[in-house]
């Protein structure tokens, strides 16, 4: 795999400083469950980042934060509106129906985006409100950086929020690449939810440098003091929670997290660059975080992934996605780029 | 806290074998979601361990063990027979119900345990079945080591394996503590689940050495197919899972596990050992892996209170628990009992 | 059957004056789902017996009732408090677990009731609250009158309501036959609800003389509120919703409904002083509404059976349930008696 | 309202037969729960009309049944495929994701139809099948006759049969208004059922004359063994059962049932000819069953509200649903032409 992976950023390994942060987290007893000295300090640390009213609590996994902020915020005829590429509906098995009990209203994307124009005009949808026989929308959930690698700008966040305000609607951002697209962007954390008047966040870990560990961070006191119990429920609340602070509070050391980010979006760039000029391959998507969409004859996609690892996202159109990581050397880059180049030349000959 | 803690073996660090392990394991890329070698081996570990038929799910705590358990072998109207102070039934906030969605159907312990002769006594339970009006028994689940400390013996296991079998149940073991039953009792781990004729079994991991990470381990082909969707929908399945198998890897490796367990339990005989003399204080259960209960009256709960940490179990008699971890010292043991003895003298001149 | 039944007063047939109504209001075309006059009468009619707060909700069974008042309480980590023998702990299939998603709390009864008390007194109950690992106690089911038809008397209501009041816990009151406890204590509907400081109400239908229907009524808006989606989603929502209101309009004329109770109370009350002088037939609990249990040798149960039509309530003890119904008629208590007299005789000449 | 209704066929009152059948149904006690003579009667007709495996199990009204052959066919990591117009989806209020704990994939529809090759081309669909990321698709839905009237061809089901059979889906048929398309296609019930290879079947009483109830029917053991308690658990076991099955019992008879269907379907044909040559209204779907779609100018609309009930199917384009049922006479399809005429001349006026 090594030095061939494309599949995913959540094939690559653990940063160094947050190997060594936890070690030097590994010293003696600690309390459980969070009430440790690590997880204070993250809990000051995230409100440095994040303002003083932002909660963040440590959970296991993406689906675990998602989850816990879906339920946090609904009750069980709520539903939550989102695009049809959006990982809670596509790739969580079903976890949101199941366990935060809610509906899910899937819209078309645009570019990986939930839009604020299509949402309003969506048959049966905002028109529930108040219809007994229809689940009530109740949240949006939006994903930043989006499934197809896209950033939303300021102003679609602020159209998004004017549109929550109007429909009673809780904003929520799936946040499992929030560094990407910070990092994008240039916007501060605190601005990038403040933009989109995000009630809950879940903000990324594992696919940016930690072993294991997300944040499901709530911006009133109410979703905290419900998150309390759902993240015990469900199946969230680590023991030895200081290994999952210990990891955060070294990657927001410095802004490495940031700089991983960075990195990670940059290796994208270059990889689509390296593509970008070779007949017939086509980058059907902005480039702007860390994800590369290239479409390919079948054939050059057979070929590569003999070697490589990655993912056909669409097989009809020949569309696969290319991920990068912090841990994403150029050379891999150089490599790719050149077997690439290799197969589209054959294949001219041919 | 270091060095005054009897509050819980989850307080403890992560042994250094299994940091070492970790370390090693973070060297490049690696498939995510299970499909890396570590992951390949430690199911090839477990099955040298409980039997061919076994399959390990890794997953990232005890109640997301359990709850997985309980998830594959209950349908919706299905109930699950545990003692009163189950995990299950009192720490899990209700996740078993939830998520898992079954019932629970709570048994009076014995000593922490369940007795086959005290379910089969319980009024309203096992005539349930076919009574479309009341939730079906199906699953017996126990814990071993129990919540008590105790360890169920051959025998006992048997009784309620004939008990099983006779009303069609299937067997459960939360074994969140099973390295320290069987560190108590010598029986090999398939011989123990053997002799309950378990199809399920929550094997725990944080509680003895590791970081993070337990195993939901299925003993046939039907629950493990089941297991597979269930873990993810349930927000179980760790994307860098390498993390998790690395380190029960480690722990398996010359017994290390065991012989944590062992001492651990050492600790807790030696300690409950220390405290049997001294009156009024009162051990009330047999003392056969790592926690001690003690009966004390209520000024000496509150003087040592201010310089260590346990948990109050029952307020109304005065009895606390204190349990060991494979990182308690003897020379915790002796100060604690020092403090003990120091407040029992004071008590009885005043 | 007929004229044999003592199993359950929903054995009973459809009162005339509730068939006359049905075909009254079967006249033309009326709005579904409640937007007619019949649901709107009744809504004016509840009120008058409940006060102006009261908000009914037509649902189609008792078990729809209670599941849906508990639906409106909880979220999924609460916990509902009730005796051992609740109709929702013990004969709804694990219905409030499943649907309202709420863990019950059981306690051992006193005669069919939950008392203050014991629910004081419950480890590892009250103390629940703020422990993040344990369900929530957030409401008091208490069943009146109770399954053992026995009724709740003003003081033992006081006494819950302070413990409710106490503990910030929203009181349910499961009123299958609440007409069985108000025609037994002379209370008003408001009085009784006030007694106990309820929030909702699971007022039955079906065992008073209706062919189908229940209320749930709640007492404040927020309850009322999420009721309207909750009833929809819990598959409550008739849709020809006139038929179950006119049948409830049907019993409030000329209080039919209190007065059918009083008769059924009658009836149980003729029973159990027939019963009750002949040895070694014992009473064991109080026959204060339409019940009587009665404990009678195992040899003289199966007799009965033969002819007779009622409940072993409780096979170790010989305890049988016997209900009577706005239908029993005298000589049936009568036969029944002799059929018991004869039996009993003949047990002691053999 | 009355005469005035185009609403829904679940304003119209209870068909004469129905309401005498009830009455003589009413004339003493009978076994709660279903264990009496007329729902036992109504399980032989039941198989008389759709084959000895037919296992009918009375519910109180349509989502209940859906939501009870959802359950039966589903584990909480499987999907149902849909329409996008279909009554699961859209007007349940989230019922079976809350209650069946499903996951809906809903696909667009083809005139109400859900059409096999439009499932086979939905991407991130039936490549799902063993991604334990993604719920399973593991059901298909639909709706006999459909949301828009229309009914599926003896084709069409078994290409949707070939679809099923091919990728392991079980069938459900929501027929809520079965007997429309039966009464429109001239197939018998058994062989409906037949060509479309399904497992379980909603089949509806309440929308063709009967006062509440309709049937949940499973074709295999497996499934009936499931529903019993199931039925239970999501609310739906009547007590006095009998009050359903007298119902069913009465519909049965001399072919009620389908007679009732048949003047509906007539009715809607006779007022899609009085609007059919109205410019510039216009018909968008085929006119099969019982409901019929109008596309029309605002303002008719808004006019015809005011003396007139229906629903507005679509606001941006005008499309009205006008329902016709067993009790809609001639004389208001007249009428209500009438007033369309009228108001379309006075706009060519104006």
């Amino acid at each position: 795999v090594s030095g061939r992976n494309f599949a995913s950023d959540n094939w690559a390994p653990v940063h160094p400083r947050v190997m060594e942060a936890l070690e030097r987290a590994n010293v003696s007893d600690a309390h459980a469950y969070g009430y440790d000295p690590y997880t204070e300090r993250l809990r000051e640390r995230v409100q440095d980042l994040f303002g003083g009213a932002a909660e963040p609590f440590p959970v296991f996994n993406g689906t675990g934060a998602n989850v816990l902020c879906l339920d946090v915020l609904t009750r069980p005829y709520d539903g939550v509106i989102c695009t049809d590429v959006a990982h809670i509906a596509v790739d969580e098995c079903g976890a949101p129906e199941k366990i935060a009990g809610c509906k899910l209203f899937t819209i078309p994307n645009e570019e990986g985006k939930l839009r604020a124009a299509r949402v309003r005009s969506e048959p049966r949808l905002l028109e529930n409100v108040g219809n007994e026989h229809r689940a009530q929308p109740t949240v949006l959930s939006l994903t930043q950086a989006t499934e197809l690698g896209t950033v939303y700008t300021e102003q679609e966040l602020a159209e998004l929020r004017s549109l929550a305000l109007e429909h009673g609607l809780a904003v929520h951002v799936d946040g499992a690449r929030f560094a990407n697209a910070l990092a994008a962007h240039g916007m501060s954390p605190a601005a990038s939810v403040e933009a989109a008047g995000a009630r809950a966040l879940s903000f990324g870990g594992t696919k940016n440098g930690l072993m294991f560990g997300e944040l499901a961070i709530f911006f009133d006191e109410e979703g905290a003091a419900r998150a309390r119990y759902l993240r015990k429920q469900n199946l969230q609340l680590a023991s030895k929670m200081r290994y999952i602070s210990a990891q955060f509070l070294a990657v927001f050391e410095d802004d490495l997290w940031l700089e991983m980010a960075k990195h990670a979006n940059d290796m994208a760039a270059l990889l689509a660059a390296r593509l970008s000029d070779q007949e017939p391959i086509y980058i059907p998507y902005p480039v702007e975080t860390n994800a590369v969409f290239a479409t390919m004859p079948h054939d050059v996609i057979a070929d590569l992934r003999a070697s490589w690892d990655f993912y056909v996202w669409d097989q009809a159109s020949g569309t696969v996605r290319l991920m990068t990581s912090f841990a994403t050397m150029p050379a891999q880059i150089d490599a790719f780029a050149r077997d690439v180049a290799r197969r589209v030349r054959q294949r001219r000959i041919t």
